[in-house]
């Protein structure tokens, strides 16, 4: 678990860090959408469930791991741009492993599969909706691309499996998958959640 | 009490989602919305008063009232669109009421009568805040209509009415309708705090 | 300390103050933006921290300095607009002193150097972060001057003062000297960050 926190780590520092880049921030500001990015969805989920001091300030390893990603992509930040296809995988990666991360911590505190899920989806994405909302725009949660709905597709499937006693590091593995693939099909057929509005203004 | 955190968590259900409606959210999007004007404040609360895990992680209640109003809210749109009036006023008693609960929880904590209020008017107002945050909005409580002013009011009252050994519950009441009736008032006579700005830019 | 923290927590509370009066907020929403600023980045790491309740809950003082710095500086707007250079001066030294309380905390909970630099920074960057956020503005510390990077200078000179045994109040002044000072000469000679973007679009 501890190389699946790493991973998820290191990718959502490399796509804060290009966020802030396209915002002109200065290199200070870059290095605080980054950390938000990536530790702002785990400190909510900490900090909701009184799981405090929040990992992070005991565990120089997550600090590390985002001074690097940011150093590293503010630097290549050009050769990255064309490796645009795979920081797209690593952000879902991302996005899936947090989410089972946060399920793992819900699970762990007996919470219900339900409440499990939220907290997973919380993980997951909420890092992002407060880079959006510090950097003033409405969360692309919220706007585009179905983007939190995986979380809980994936969540609910390894739900399923649960039940069925499948083995848990395999219905992990499986709902992650679900999360990284899904996502994948929904950009690449350019796919969103049936249009409740029949007329746009 | 707790029929009193139902109808609140209900009425400001209903109130997010008809926001996030108007700003096209997809269906997700205005499902956390809807979540986060009926839970943020509480949470804000409990996380500031270290009462974590929060309490609507233990109770499906709350999860399914709110699953269940937006729900409503999305189909029957069109129809409650037609009923501002009744939202309005579902609106300001789960203002009243949510004020309430954070002045309960803040006493139960032994703090002074001014704090009390404080945290009853966060519990009542930053759902609110948050969501219009997230929206990227200037929150309306800052900006027009004596809104968060009235939760004062309501609580000094309730306060006054304490010291003078008036029956808690009757108390509470006349709190809650004190910011009910002022809400109305204000709407209805379009009144707001005096101006402090003589010229504006 | 304790002058200390009441030094700036009036400094935040006036700066706060003068934001929102300049968006032409009504008196309430000056008070809930001076409270914000004032006390926004210290509850943020007390809830990380899990030091809650949170200090101001119980300690009237806290509370009754913003109350009377807000009241004073909505007062004496047009005076005190004339004062600009010795506000200026009090929102450095609010920086500098929060950012040397919140080290202080780190260090009293025996985190490593860098996290209690952090967590300075956090103490007295993110009251404006929040601030700004409300107002629906991009951070200013994101944007312009060199802000928080004085925070972590100062931080970085009181430790290396630290291990060289260095009296630890003598540290402490030279610290928040050095983000004083820092900040006047960035201001006074309008320094930034070296620009990492070759062509602005």
């Amino acid at each position: 678990m501890h190389i699946v926190e790493i991973l998820g780590t290191f990718s959502f520092a490399v796509s804060g860090t290009s966020v802030a880049m396209k915002k002109k921030l200065d290199i200070f500001g870059i290095l605080i959408i980054s950390f938000v990015t990536s530790i702002g969805g785990g400190t909510l989920r900490d900090i909701m469930l009184g799981n405090t001091p929040v990992a992070w300030l005991r565990d120089a390893t997550t600090i590390n791991v985002i001074l690097a990603s940011t150093i590293g992509t503010v630097l290549f930040g050009k050769f990255i741009s064309k490796l645009n296809v795979s920081l797209f995988l690593f952000d879902n990666l991302g996005l899936g492993l947090f989410t089972f991360i946060g399920i793992q911590k819900g699970m762990d505190m007996h919470f219900s599969n339900g409440v499990c899920v939220a907290i997973g989806m919380l993980s997951g994405c909420f890092g992002g909706v407060i880079r959006d909302t510090l950097l003033n725009e409405i969360p692309l949660v919220f706007r585009k691309e179905i983007y939190a709905s995986t979380c809980i597709l994936g969540g609910a499937v390894y739900f399923l499996l649960h039940a069925l006693k499948v083995d848990n590091q395999l219905s992990q593995m499986i709902g992650i998958a679900i999360i990284v693939l899904l996502r994948i099909i929904v950009v690449r057929f350019n796919l969103s959640l049936p249009n409740m509005y029949k007329s746009s203004n």
